[in-house]
């Protein structure tokens, strides 16, 4: 809500005038064989980033761009079922993930409702460490075998260029 | 890769020209305090679906667009550290997830590699039907509660169009 009026209604009108040129079903396979794995960051729109086309390219998204059993699940369908062959992981500069810690986030909500998560909330101190955490739990993984590409970058919010970090 | 070129690299050339007209850095939190949890599907650019500016939402996905701890965490720190009041579910026609079973994509895993996943795949029969249990999933977890709007869709990939599922 903005001002007590939803935004979800204004995206709902935005969806139809997208429809009005919406030109028809593609494929279900990703066409250049990609998937993308990256933060949910709102200033991160990925297809423009990397200049992703319609069909090409699976998007995988959550916070921080961190690699759970949940990509990894998403991952192994990505390659087993639709033929992916190269991964992409991006991380960001000014990631709300380096500004916590899971002791701090848990601790909060445990003091909030009593509750504390039994997962980890996966903040990190370090963009470079946690690129390189995310490609080596890909590698780790028996699921995630099939790709011939496993790149590791950081978005950097303030000049929208990518670095690759290497291993 | 595509005829033995990593597609990778095309998509960092892409990036050197997205960069040249990038306009700087936005704030952290999401202007329009918005957060979208999609399927990871080609065809599905959610950014252009919505009309989303820059910085104005954050955009969660995954394999069928379900929620799973993962997503409760991304939701979470979304609402509690980044301040959005409203979750936007999107599950699409002609999902992957509708064409295989659990149980067969693991069996068939573990038919290769001797392991089984401990992870749920989370393929499912009807749309509509998962998109209320993933609302549903929401609405029982103690960790979201700071939403103040919470609406499933379902996106026709051969329209353009997203209907909403009520509960």
């Amino acid at each position: 809500m903005v001002d007590g009026v939803s935004v979800t209604d204004e995206y709902l009108k935005n969806n139809e005038e997208y429809a009005k040129t919406f030109s028809g079903p593609l494929p279900l396979p990703p066409s250049k064989h990609v998937a993308v794995v990256a933060c949910m960051d709102a200033r991160r729109d990925v297809y423009r980033i990397l200049g992703l086309g319609d069909g090409e390219a699976h998007v995988i998204r959550n916070a921080g761009g961190v690699i759970t059993d949940d990509e990894i699940r998403s991952l192994a369908i990505s390659q087993r079922l639709l033929g992916t062959k190269e991964i992409i992981l991006i991380h960001h500069t000014d990631c709300g993930m380096l500004t916590f810690t899971d002791d701090g986030f848990k601790q909060q909500i445990q003091d909030e409702i009593g509750i504390k998560p039994e997962w980890a909330a996966e903040s990190f101190i370090d963009l470079e460490v946690d690129v390189r955490q995310s490609l080596r739990r890909i590698e780790a993984s028996p699921f995630v075998t099939k790709h011939e590409s496993l790149r590791g970058f950081i978005f950097d919010v303030a000049t929208g260029r990518l670095t690759e970090v290497t291993l």
